[in-house]
Order: C-alpha cells, then sequence, then structure tokens
C-alpha cells in the first residue's frame, strides 16, 4: 500500500530493483507517459495463470481507465482481484560495445492495485466521451449516439496512480571504462511511432467530412 | 496442455474467447508476429500479485527466449512458475460510426508456460550471439568479446511456442448495419513504427566504421 504521509513514495511492489537509478516516482512522469502511449498491458491472474492482454488505457486526474465487453475474461477477471497495468514506450536501441550493455531507450509506467469497477451509467458515458475524444477531440458529439445496452454491455475499470513507478531510459550506451577504447561503432537505433494519414472508410457517406480534429492525434 | 495429436489446436488458456474469428493458431503467423516486434510483455505472479515486465525476445524454431539480470525479480521468478509473454503491435485506430465500435488494427500474440532456464554457457553464449545478431547481423564477431562473468551473470529462459494463441485485427471499421447511414466520418488511423538514421556515441572512435547492416534493422 502507498504511504499516506508521502503519496509519491514507493510500495513494495511498485518500487524498482533493477535498474533503479532509472526509476522514477514523480505524478509528472508518469502521467506524461500514460498520456503518451494509449497501449497497456494488463496482467492479472486467471484460474492460476498469469494473462497479459492489451487495451487501451486513458487517463483522468490521479486514475488510469480501460474497458472492454462486460462478460470478457479480462474484465471479469480483473473487476476482483490485484492487476498489474504497464506503458511502454521503445524510444531506441541502445547498441553498446559490449553484449553485456547492450540496453532499450524506453519510457515505461507500471500501475499496481485492484481495480474499481465505474458502475453508474451516466459516469460510464462521461468516461467514454472524454475516451474518445482523447483521439478525436468532438468526435463523441459527431458519432450515432450510444444507447444504454451499449452501455451495460462496456465494463469500465480503473485505478489510482498511487502504487505507480516509472522507469526511463535515454541517451548514448554506457559501457565499462575500459571499453570505450575498443575499436566497434556503438551508438543508438532510434525508434519512433508515428500516425499516417487517415484512411476513409469506402463505405462513408459522400456527404460526410473529415473531422479537421483527426490531426491532432500523436502517439509515442 | 497441447494436444499432441494437434500440435496446432490451442489448449484451454491459450484459446481465444472474445472476438474469437479473429484468432489464429497455425505457426507462421505467431512466427510473424514475434519476428516482427521483439518487445514482449512478461506477465508472471511475484508474492501472490501479477507483474508486467517489458522485455526483448528473439525467436528461434519452435521457441521463444528472452534474457535478464540474473539475479533480477523476472528472470529469478519466471525461471520457476509459469508465464504468459505477450507481444503486440499496433497498427492502427479503427474508428466507427458508433463508440461501441471503436477497435484497433493489431497483431498480438500470447505464448503460455513454464520456461525452461537455459544453463549451459555455451548454448547461452550461441542464443545471445543471435539475439544481438538479429538486430545488426554480424554485429557479435565486432563486439568486445564476451566474459564467461557476462554470461553467468545473464539468465536466458525460454518457452515453446505449443501454447501459443494470436490475433489479428485489419481493415476499414465494422458497424451495425443501420449505421451506415449515419452521416458521420469513419476510418482508420494508421500507426507505424520506423527505425530512423543510427546515432553514433560521441564516444566512438575515429577509425571505427559503421556496420552497413545497421540498416537491415526494421521493426513491427
Amino acid at each position: 500500500m502507498s504511504d499516506p504521509e508521502n503519496p509519491h513514495a514507493p510500495s513494495e511492489r511498485s518500487r524498482v530493483n533493477r535498474y533503479r537509478w532509472l526509476a522514477r516516482y514523480d505524478r509528472e512522469t508518469i502521467t506524461a507517459i500514460l498520456d503518451a502511449m494509449p497501449v497497456a498491458h494488463v496482467g492479472y491472474i486467471h484460474n492460476g495463470n498469469p494473462v497479459v492482454t492489451p487495451t487501451l488505457q486513458w487517463r483522468e486526474g490521479d486514475r488510469v481507465y480501460w474497458h472492454g465487453a462486460a462478460h470478457g475474461r479480462m474484465m471479469q477477471t480483473t473487476a476482483a482481484a490485484d492487476v498489474c497495468l504497464t506503458v511502454s514506450i521503445l524510444d531506441g536501441l541502445v547498441l553498446a560495445r559490449a553484449a553485456f550493455n547492450f540496453n532499450l531507450n524506453h519510457r515505461s509506467v507500471m500501475v499496481f492495485g485492484r481495480p474499481d469497477a465505474v458502475t453508474d451509467p451516466e459516469e460510464k458515458t462521461r468516461l467514454l466521451k472524454r475516451f474518445v475524444d482523447s483521439y478525436v477531440p468532438g468526435q463523441w458529439e459527431r458519432l450515432r449516439p450510444v444507447t444504454s445496452q451499449e452501455i451495460n454491455a462496456t465494463a469500465i475499470l480503473s485505478l489510482p496512480l498511487s502504487e505507480a513507478s516509472a522507469k526511463l531510459r535515454a541517451g548514448p550506451p554506457e559501457d565499462n571504462d575500459e571499453d570505450y577504447a575498443f575499436p566497434v561503432w556503438a551508438g543508438v537505433l532510434p525508434i519512433r511511432l508515428s500516425v499516417g494519414a487517415p484512411e476513409p472508410d469506402p463505405r462513408n457517406l459522400p456527404s460526410v467530412r473529415t473531422p479537421e480534429t483527426l490531426s491532432a492525434f500523436s502517439i509515442g
């Protein structure tokens, strides 16, 4: 559990052990990573086995949210048990002078806890609007309106960011001092995510306009 | 467990339940996804809690491999218990006419099982060479040679692909029949990973050459 006296102190499970000098626990670092990467990998225990399901997350204030089919394995299982929600962004391959010092430039966040289910239909609707509009601002109002059956069939879970940690690495390789004299190329292969030109559905009505806010979306 | 009579039949835990029409179990589909995306999210149970750690995986034949610090939490824990190794590639956001039909274009693989530790130093060395050369062909021979201490400090785990499933979605939105008459833009925002120009370490010796094989690396 997090320490109420020091909300940014890591809990036992959120404390980073390996490469702890790369760890960050401040809220600004954690929320910046969550906001840059909607894909999360949610880990949970199903029939005694770990399962990792990719899904989309979004953040509001000090909570992270995700949704899914109300009758699906992930939503059913994670609504009643601890999860680990991990978001990671790969920024580059770090090619060192020694294989042992190969590394990744990355930004990642792990959030631990037992999710809360959002059950109030109005609150669910408000959160789904936020989810949709986080990709294309204003799109919710343009869509075919949501039905109460659709709201009922959608489960929304959330976790507070009270047990969260971030890990970041950037920059060139870090080799052993004596290895800098070894004559091999070292450096970084940078990796980026990008959004391409929108691909309209061939079944769009001739009258529809491409939303200007489509170009607002970025990732990574 | 997998069925020895039908090695491509899903086990109970690798069978895809949600959107099962997107599921694939054939070896070619699974290996193509693993080969396109080195980042994996490994889920395991540590002190009763699920943990999801991003790491790099590589494949050889019918097995997937990953490595880490021999004394680290992930390698210590996963060497003795079931894991779920998930690899996912985000290909696009699918903006439907109804929020309920929003979706992702993606390719993902889940591999279940109890990992085998590779303990023979020669086999570990051979596998690490394969790992390094999967990014930059021929790089292993150019590097400062690996030491036996480094091999000992590196744990390598592997899983067979006998309990693996893939899930793929591509193409335009799939809306309810009656919603195609609703006047809103629908389509796909494609997302791509790309590798940028290599960034040489400022501490490279003036004499070193950039390996021509650096340009061979692609991702996604």
